[in-house]
């Protein structure tokens, strides 16, 4: 593993990623070298908006709601000219909860986003990893060659039901660091209190909290890429909330018609930069 | 058990209520027949005042916060000629995250609420109570002669950690109604998003999900009283969110120096209306 992180060929401004998202000639978000918000997307149909607005105000912490959509809207004014139905790499589109076959990692969702529609979006624990970067705790995954996606798991923690949305577990992200550095790093992302914030949880005592120490111990993702913890050096898991926590929820709580998310790791790329992020309201 | 609730001698107004409670003549703030918002109280050194807000941004249905006070003062505009040190009927004591064996229960902090002091008041399920007994949906507790305090469980959920508080658990308060009822009593306290609002959770499999299935069935309540569960006419319980929490995050988090809390089920009864509650700002 290097010690710093690898070269990547990016687009160097947010519209030139998004269009090459658009393009199908980029197909990650994770590790840019441009530091802007990333969000995560729902998609749902207008009649969910009322209970998904409050699902998200009871659970700020994964689902830290940024900007809502009018229904059939597919803009937003946090990214000049972009189309959130082709800017992101990968979709997801789901039918009375579930996940489609033709719906799954798919370009564009143009055909399934009516006028009927509302897009949600939620902040992204990528919006962070510059700043841990910066201070020198940049995350494994982006160390890797080629760098990988953070590693993601579904916890036993459920959500705070709100109307519709009865079902839904916590789902989380997790980043290895050093024992001795756990309060540093919980330092730096407590300032992002609009893209999930301090962690939730820490060391093995917090995996198990979360009811996930068996996955974890043996790099079992529900979502993204495994990339090990060495406890020779002193490595444990700590663990922030995730915005991929909405799809859980779409799905457990077989929300009816068509909705629409991204992939985990593939996320809405913004034009507001990371150091503007606090003036973002939640 | 009686269809209605059991008349009561009781202070007709809030001021009044208060009153009695200074001067030791009322010692119960459940099931009153005056319908104004009651809150739960948390009283901690100035220094904590910032995490403190922030764990309540980031656990806002059984922490929503309603009012802070400013070091020292004791007095808010929720209830005129209050003071917080002294109107609730009984309080605890805790140092270093420990119940003083002195400080259990008692009936003024004075001598414990320095110029350091802040103090925090956060919303109560007692204030949707009436709104549930309108509806024909009085709690089980309010129908018992004499009345009961509502039973609370601690779960096993964790609280997301803020700062110095990187300990606790949610604490559920827990009323039984019957299967049938749940979505409409679901309805009624989703107004209440200020008090906890919706339920966390319902039914046994709801109690499963807290992890407190087992305390629930044996009716082993942590704070409060119990008051049954009559599975012969299909009751099941249900959850709500509870200001206790904050308690238990004071303990277990080891929070230093001298904190203060309300003794469960003892409130601190404000002039605002029940009626009027959605004008209070979280």
């Amino acid at each position: 593993m290097p010690s710093s992180p690898a070269p990547q060929p990016q687009p160097l401004t947010p519209q030139d990623l998004r269009l090459s998202c658009r393009n199908g000639t980029h197909s990650t978000t994770t590790s840019l070298t441009t530091p802007t918000v990333q969000c995560n997307l729902l998609v749902l149909p207008s009649r969910y908006a009322p209970s998904f607005a409050q699902l998200c105000a009871r659970n700020p912490v994964s689902c830290p709601l940024l900007y809502t959509t009018l229904p059939g809207s597919k803009t937003t004014p946090l990214a000049s000219g972009a189309n959130l139905a082709t800017d992101l790499p990968k979709y997801n589109v789901y039918k009375d909860g579930k996940l489609l076959p033709e719906g799954d990692g798919i370009a564009s969702v143009e055909e399934y986003w009516t006028e009927d529609h509302v897009g949600f979006l939620i902040g992204c624990s990528f919006t962070f990893e510059w700043a841990l970067a910066a201070a020198g705790f940049p995350p494994k995954h982006m160390l890797c060659e080629p760098v990988r996606c953070v590693p993601m798991f579904r916890t036993v923690i459920p959500l705070f039901p709100a109307g519709e949305f009865t079902g839904g577990f916590l789902v989380v992200s997790m980043r290895a660091y050093k024992e001795g550095d756990v309060a540093e790093v919980r330092r730096i992302t407590r300032a992002f209190g609009r893209q999930h914030g301090e962690p939730v949880a820490w060391g093995w005592d917090g995996a198990k909290l979360l009811g996930i120490e068996g996955k974890v111990r043996e790099g079992l993702v529900d979502f993204g890429e495994w990339v090990g913890i060495d406890g020779d050096v002193g490595e444990v898991p700590v663990f922030w909330g995730c915005g991929v926590t909405p799809q859980v929820a779409v799905m457990e709580s077989g929300i009816e018609g068509v909705a629409i998310s991204h992939v985990p790791g593939c996320m809405f790329v913004t034009d507001v930069p990371v150091e503007e992020e606090s003036s973002l309201k939640l």
